[in-house]
């Protein structure tokens, strides 16, 4: 099969579980009576359940059986916090407008657009062109705003609806902004993740864990980003829920102590040299990955696992999952090492939990812009004599010069590392003066020797004050959603063969509804059966979904199987029914005072359907 | 006791809650090391644990109970949806700034303030005098703008901060506002609630239900307020979590199939006419209020028993909690009646949940703004001769005469009502033409007899199709979360009796942790005893937390608590432990490898303590 082949499939493939979904208001284009919000979208009944069910999950497999700090925080963050994070200056995609219409464009999508298309379709493309535009792709994500200005210039690329010529690309914020209070002078944010609200609340949380490391909090809940042009249905969305870890580690020591319950595991991986020598992804148990240094540490690499057994446990295809690492220019300057899980779609291999180590770096923003250290501290069992910096401001010369400015200035010398302190102590001795940068007053001021000590001296220390490293697994989970409906979706001939029918076949963990409920036929009796069961379903939790219709079984079994129901249960007499498994098709007849319990135990995981079947007599239909 | 003494004893005791919910992390100020922002707060640990106990019993009790249709809408909302629901023009409250600062003040606020600190602290207050502030509080919500500002021109009022004088008041809308897309042409705002999003998508909704009314959709998630100046700490927030449900039905026909279960509840209702003669809740059978009509209909009074099953159960004080009926100017034009569940605490009595027969109001709002009918339809068993109302606008004439406004005249002409259609038609033929509103052109356009004919036909009829009405439960999460803090907290007495110790004595299916572990001294073998119960725990899915501090065990009740853990269980041997109940205090000796069992038994609700205690051997320390 060649690549045009192969491309055509997936997107029919992509279009029969899109249509599918959406028919099954799985999800739905939200405000669509108003002809929707690109980029927005409505969970329906089913799609809420099985978001419910993945969060459930969730839950249960990282929260609670890590005993993790479970936090909930608002979406609404003052302008502050996302100055400290980076996100007010740095949260930026590349934008053109097209210089008529106003339309705006992501720039490096029209430059990728533009450099695919030439590809595919120009046959009259010389070799040299070729490779200069497979080159122009490989570095895309690294082109500053002035070198896509430039290629985009330079191939003559324009608004790709008016054909009119394009502004030069600039930055624009990806954030949601709007006004806090009345008085509109507080700006604000929809948060762009939910991380912050835990960093920001590190010093409580640390104390509320006893003062120990390490620990790990957790949080789901919605984010926000505004994309300049919204793409690829349900993976590149406005609003999306995530569900992040931070896990407090001392940098020190980032081994973990429940490693070797995942260390044998062994799945897709790529690391980063492989990637860049073109070599394929290969299984790696992930004992290896970490003993041999590919993956940075322990607790990196638990969680690797960790999040392996998570997404195969939900239903997502092992042969479709690896765990790819970033690139060197993928990565934050401040990362220690960064793997994100890709499942591979109808669209590619997409990114769906991002897993790194992020080191010092957000404690060490949040503690410079609030003022409040967020370190941990460890008791040595005796007091160890170390050398020490010694910072002493001369409260009174600073007042004296600097006014209003005084505590910035006291807090920048305050904050001084010990290369910068021991600098400006040569230099005040040598000149009696120096200039120094006072990043919150944004200005270099002058000091005088008398207005601050600066000295080195031998101090007894009872404990090590340390910012801890951060190791963040961060969950898209709508994401995770759209790759487990494509990973979960089969057809199967009806019975008579004329028809190929729909089936997702979800583990019952995932499935929206975990049974139906059908009177064979349409009388009071079998009715009242159905309601008896029904109750008995809602007692023990069960969800279900009645079918009273007078429509053959067929349909109703085509129309369970498309919403990826486990188990029909037939109601065919008042005593007992047929129960009928979604994938085998294999009925089995259960007494109508047991039936609740076997839909229980089969649907929560505790039997499979083979340990049913063997204690049920068959039916054959 | 009088009443200055009991505010003062409110007062005491909120302090001791709070203190408390701060103290162990059930919230945290958000943002707090960057001193916070008024109205808006975190859930911490318990506290976020609280919360998830509480929306898993809400879908429990409501969804999974009654089959709704779970939905999953974003909080950024287009303009146009909010336009419709009447939020862009009308969410708004009354402000004032102090004219040489610019802060800003409810002026509502600034009224009540002002009238309740004359009547309770000026001596020399006239009878006459007090009457009017008492007047003037009775009657504060329904002042408009230029009442508002004569009453606070006229009794002096001023800043309270710096007693400038202040602006004539005016109103601010309260919804968070922000911009979709990177255009800057798409206002958004954050949704005021959540029920627009099941609004917009009733059609596909009914659809989905198999064309049948009644049905119900529910959605849980975040809301936001941009409130002027919030107070009331956890009960006046900018953004909270709310559950709605919106249960649709037939308006000629309100009952309600499972009524009888909850007709003989009893419990403090306060109608409307009670409230205006001055009389005092009463306890009124929900059966007996729908039969003498002083609840609407059965579906309201079906909703309302519910909602008291759900509250009580959570663990709401059942003499602390009545249904109030709105007064007719609480209450919106549309609405055919409205029950508040107020829950009372130390604030006084508080709205928690809001039921409400909302009409055919939001339905229609949408189908006039959207122009797609958000309708049902009852087939009829015979076909009806009825005498209908046709309009056929000329497409050709309107075509030549509006261009490209041709498509709203034809919407709107089609839009008329039988009345106005009648006159239109009366006046064409007296004058050959007529002056027309069209709304969504904001304009009167002339119409001419060739235009549009209109006419009276009788025609068959084969199904009735009309606008369904709704009944709306709203839950504001946050309130009854904190009204169940302040009902579950009490104060004891310590063993030596020179201390007050502080207890949640929440149900086991609200408290945040199930039970906590400790070894009764430090020793390998006790810790291993707690890790092995600790994996049993987590298997059955219960929430622990383990001590391993060698604080004493009465120091380690006292922590679990004020956390409202329900259960302690203290390894003092290595076969057998005893588990303690935290109100009773009663203790019991179970084997190591019962504890799980019977903690989930208890906390799952399905044994009481009392069971447990018969047994086995009760332990006396």
């Amino acid at each position: 099969m060649d690549a045009a082949q192969e491309a055509q499939n997936r997107e029919a493939f992509r279009h029969a579980v899109v249509n599918t979904l959406e028919r099954r208001l799985f999800y739905i284009p939200s405000f669509k009576i108003y002809r929707g919000v690109a980029g927005l979208y409505d969970y329906g009944p089913p799609g809420c359940a099985v978001k419910s069910n993945v969060l459930a999950f969730w839950r249960q497999h990282f929260v609670l059986e890590e005993n993790m700090l479970e936090v909930d925080c608002p979406c609404v963050t003052p302008e502050v916090v996302l100055k400290a994070s980076g996100h007010v200056d740095k949260f930026t995609d590349l934008m053109v407008k097209d210089e008529k219409t106003g339309t705006c464009y992501r720039a490096d999508h029209l430059l990728k657009d533009y450099c695919n298309d030439k590809l595919e379709k120009d046959p009259n493309l010389s070799a040299e062109k070729a490779a200069e535009l497979r080159h122009v792709l490989a570095v895309l994500d690294d082109l500053s705003a002035e070198e896509l200005g430039a290629k985009i210039k330079g191939y003559g690329i324009t608004a790709p609806d008016t054909k009119n010529s394009l502004s030069d690309p600039y930055p624009f914020n990806l954030m949601f902004q709007t006004s806090i209070g009345p008085s509109g002078l507080s700006p604000g944010y929809m948060r762009p993740e939910t991380a912050q609200g835990i960093f920001v609340n590190f010093k409580d949380l640390y104390y509320y864990n006893g003062n120990k490391l390490p620990f790990a909090a957790a949080q789901i809940g919605q984010a926000f980003r505004n994309e300049i042009s919204p793409r690829q249905g349900l993976l590149r969305v406005r609003e999306f829920t995530l569900a992040e870890i931070e896990h407090f580690v001392d940098p020190d020591d980032k081994s973990h102590p429940k490693f070797s319950e995942v260390a044998t595991l062994e799945f897709l991986m790529f690391p980063r040299e492989d990637q860049v020598s073109g070599r394929a992804a290969r299984r790696i148990p992930i004992g290896e990955a970490v003993s041999e240094g590919i993956v940075n540490n322990e607790t990196l690499g638990y969680f690797i696992g960790r999040v392996y057994l998570f997404l195969t446990q939900l239903g997502i295809d092992k042969d479709r999952l690896r765990f790819r690492q970033h690139l060197a220019n993928e990565m934050a300057h401040y990362a220690a090492d960064c793997w994100d899980a890709e499942i591979e779609c109808s669209y590619g291999w997409i990114e769906c939990v991002g897993i790194a180590d992020r080191s010092a770096y957000d404690l060490r923003a949040h503690t410079d812009k609030s003022g409040v250290p967020l370190v941990a501290h460890e008791k040595f069992p005796e007091p160890r004599e170390v050398e020490k910096l010694v910072i002493t401001p001369v409260k009174k010369e600073l007042g004296l010069a600097f006014k209003g400015s005084q505590k910035m200035v006291i807090e920048a010398l305050e904050a001084m590392g010990e290369k910068e302190a021991m600098e400006l102590k040569a230099t005040l001795e040598a000149k009696g003066e120096a200039e120094f940068h006072v990043c919150t007053l944004d200005k270099v001021v002058t000091i005088k020797n008398n207005m601050v000590s600066i000295s080195k001296e031998k101090k007894k220390e009872h404990q090590r004050v340390f910012t801890p490293s951060v190791i963040e697994p961060s969950f898209g989970i709508g994401r995770i959603i759209y790759c487990l409906y494509e990973h979960s979706f089969y057809t199967r001939a009806s019975r008579d063969g004329d028809e190929q029918l729909n089936v997702f076949g979800f583990p019952p963990l995932v499935a929206p509804i975990k049974c139906t409920v059908f009177p064979l036929v349409q009388n009071q009796q079998y009715e009242e059966v159905a309601k008896s069961i029904a109750r008995s379903l809602t007692a023990v939790g069960i969800t279900y979904k009645i079918d009273i219709t007078g429509t053959s079984i067929g349909k109703r079994y085509a129309r369970t199987d498309e919403l990826g129901v486990p188990l029909a249960i037939t109601v065919d007499s008042t005593s007992s029914v047929t129960i009928r498994e979604r994938d085998s098709k294999q009925q089995i007849r259960v007494n109508v005072d047991e039936v609740a319990s076997v839909v229980k135990e089969f649907t929560d995981g505790v039997s499979t359907w083979g340990d049913v079947l063997w204690r049920y007599p068959t039916h054959s239909s």
